[in-house]
């Protein structure tokens, strides 16, 4: 039986700070094939990523993914334990990583393994950890899910680990995420003097009442499965010294959270609308980039997401709620892949200082997942 | 008989680029002292400055002000003639302060010293130079006028020769000026996640809402001798590069030139209060810092507007627009000693590359200042 809390802690100890594998790989890597599983680097473009099948390729399978990257540690001297250090004290597992996500990853691989052994499936649990979602997430999972297409694998289901209650394990799954797309707007005016306004064309007032339109009304009140869009206003910058001086330019920053009632092209269109609106009433110019970090989406509750729920309604004693709150994850690349959903540990330490979590949940969630693969393949 | 043109031309090639005195004081001191006047260099902090009095001290006085010190050439590279060449050609004079203002300093310097000698009168002529109004103007003029104040010297009115006509001589005279007076507003909220806004306080959302507010309407219609109060907003920054981080703090600057309606300490009050209602709304504090660079005055109308306007219209054939627009000057001081006005050249190429003037301009100012002097002791 594989010990998903001293995996973790074994994990912690590669220092696998975005982008660097830092061993962390490697050792899933051995441990999984010693249990007979196919294992596979598909590394792309110096990313490091980790493709794991037990069972008959092309059978009925479940998947798991997850990411052993971290974000960097910060101030060393600022945490009780050394972040890399793996540290257990009182049921408590410390170290970077502790929450997001070594122990999310080791609950799953320690699930299949036992899994496999123990209650050997008509069907083939496949594992995909990559080593870049702290980072550009551009060779990571989207890296390991070509190479899948390219090869003929294919996962019928998945679960990404990440941490998904926010305080008790249990209390909520993610069933589907907003969108996220970032905005940033260049208004162009004529410097001028701050005595001679009729000489000039301020951008700031172009840009002051074009983000107080966008911020002034919701874009919807939210739907079935989805909190209502949020947009946030992350920076404005001109950077104008001088105070008797209109500037030319200015520059903001717009990041909306959308629900499924949107798709980023949609939103792009409409602040454009609205950009050639102030435009034509100011004569500043509103020109308009765009970054898509993800579409909305949506595992609509069914089978799956049912078989997940009572899993959990059963190790926890708790209902969890079908939430698509929160930012992105890499669940956003699998859904066009197979119906996922997300569950893990408690978030509550994530990115922070003096990351941890206790040996119990990782215990539990390792249990939980061993459950689902039962009940999938029951 | 002084020739102001010459005289403009010596200027120029005296260096002074704020706040150096580059010999400019220091040939006016010793022309004027040639001319039977009191020359006393008043110089406070460093900053070089020059007082001349012909007559006695006490006796009824017309004053001149201006500066000799001027904005830096910018790239020499640029300029047709160097920028302290004093260059004459085709009835031009070529050079850094030939508009700003060191022909209007040649010009009242000249008219004064002919003055004086040709129709001596019964009273005094008082001039007072500066080396500190491209500046911070906190020891030029002011310190001129503290000084007078200690020593009971004093102007019974004043011209001060700053650029006063758009573009043609004759079309303007300036009766006051307009207030100005920089707020910096510093947005404080809550850091946050871009997704979990609930949780945030987004300092750009209360900003925007702020200033949005603040330009949405104009602050009045203007009174008889002013234009309405003018509002820009000059700066945002924020900094913030992290599209999925909502910032802590955000700024704004905020440059307000009035009319006679307001004083600076009653715009302040107004901003305060709006900021109180956003803090209250949006939990996000407002503070606001208050630089005031000077509040707005007007000689009115009245027997010495009226007889430097009947000279300007005699010698220019045009009936001066008598006008509070434009920036601030050191008139700001002077309205605080006695009755003053602005009239000057034309300010076309006021802090520009290729800083020129038309000799025959220079004379015809000359003239106008001559003729007023003449026009006021009579």
């Amino acid at each position: 039986m594989i010990d998903a809390a001293d995996l973790t802690a074994r994990l912690i100890r590669c220092p696998s700070v975005t982008p660097n594998e830092g061993g962390a790989l490697v050792l899933l890597e051995d441990l999984l094939a010693q249990a007979g599983f196919e294992v596979r680097r598909v590394d792309r473009n110096g990313t490091p990523n980790l493709f794991a099948r037990w069972g008959a390729k092309g059978a009925r399978s479940f998947g798991f993914n997850g990411h052993t990257d971290v974000v960097p540690p910060g101030d060393l001297g600022s945490w009780t334990h050394p972040p890399f250090s793996g540290h257990v004290e009182d049921g408590v597992i410390w170290g970077r990583g502790a929450t997001d996500m070594k122990s999310g990853v080791a609950a799953f691989v320690a699930a299949a393994i036992d899994f496999v052994r123990e209650t050997p499936p008509d069907g083939a649990v496949i594992l995909t950890i990559t080593g870049d979602e702290e980072g550009p997430s551009r060779d990571g999972t989207t890296a390991i899910l070509d190479w899948m297409e390219a090869h003929g694998e294919r996962m019928d289901a998945c679960i990404v680990g990440e941490p998904s209650n926010p305080e008790i394990m249990g209390e909520m799954m993610k069933i589907g995420r907003r969108g996220s797309v970032t905005f940033t707007v260049t208004a162009k005016g004529v410097q001028g003097h701050a005595a001679y306004p009729h000489k000039a064309r301020n951008p700031l007032h172009a840009l002051t009442a074009y983000l107080n339109d966008l911020i002034a009304a919701p874009l919807d009140q939210g739907t079935e499965h989805f909190d209502p869009t949020g947009l946030q206003i992350t920076s404005i910058d001109c950077g104008n010294p001088a105070s008797n001086v209109i500037p030319e330019t200015a520059r903001a920053v717009v990041n909306i959270r959308f629900n499924d009632l949107h798709i980023a092209a949609s939103l792009e269109a409409d602040l454009a609308a609205r950009a050639a609106r102030v435009a034509q009433a100011t004569g500043v110019s509103l020109t308009i980039a765009t970054q898509v970090t993800g579409e909305a989406f949506l595992t609509a509750p069914g089978p799956f997401v049912d078989l997940v729920r009572s899993v959990v309604t059963q190790e926890t004693n708790r209902q969890p709620v079908l939430s698509t709150t929160g930012g992105t994850s890499d669940a956003r690349f699998i859904k066009n892949h197979c119906p996922v959903v997300e569950f893990g540990l408690v978030g509550a330490y994530m990115h922070q200082v003096d990351e941890r979590v206790p040996v119990a949940q990782v215990q539990q969630l390792k249990t939980i997942y061993q459950r689902i693969l039962e009940k999938y393949f029951e």
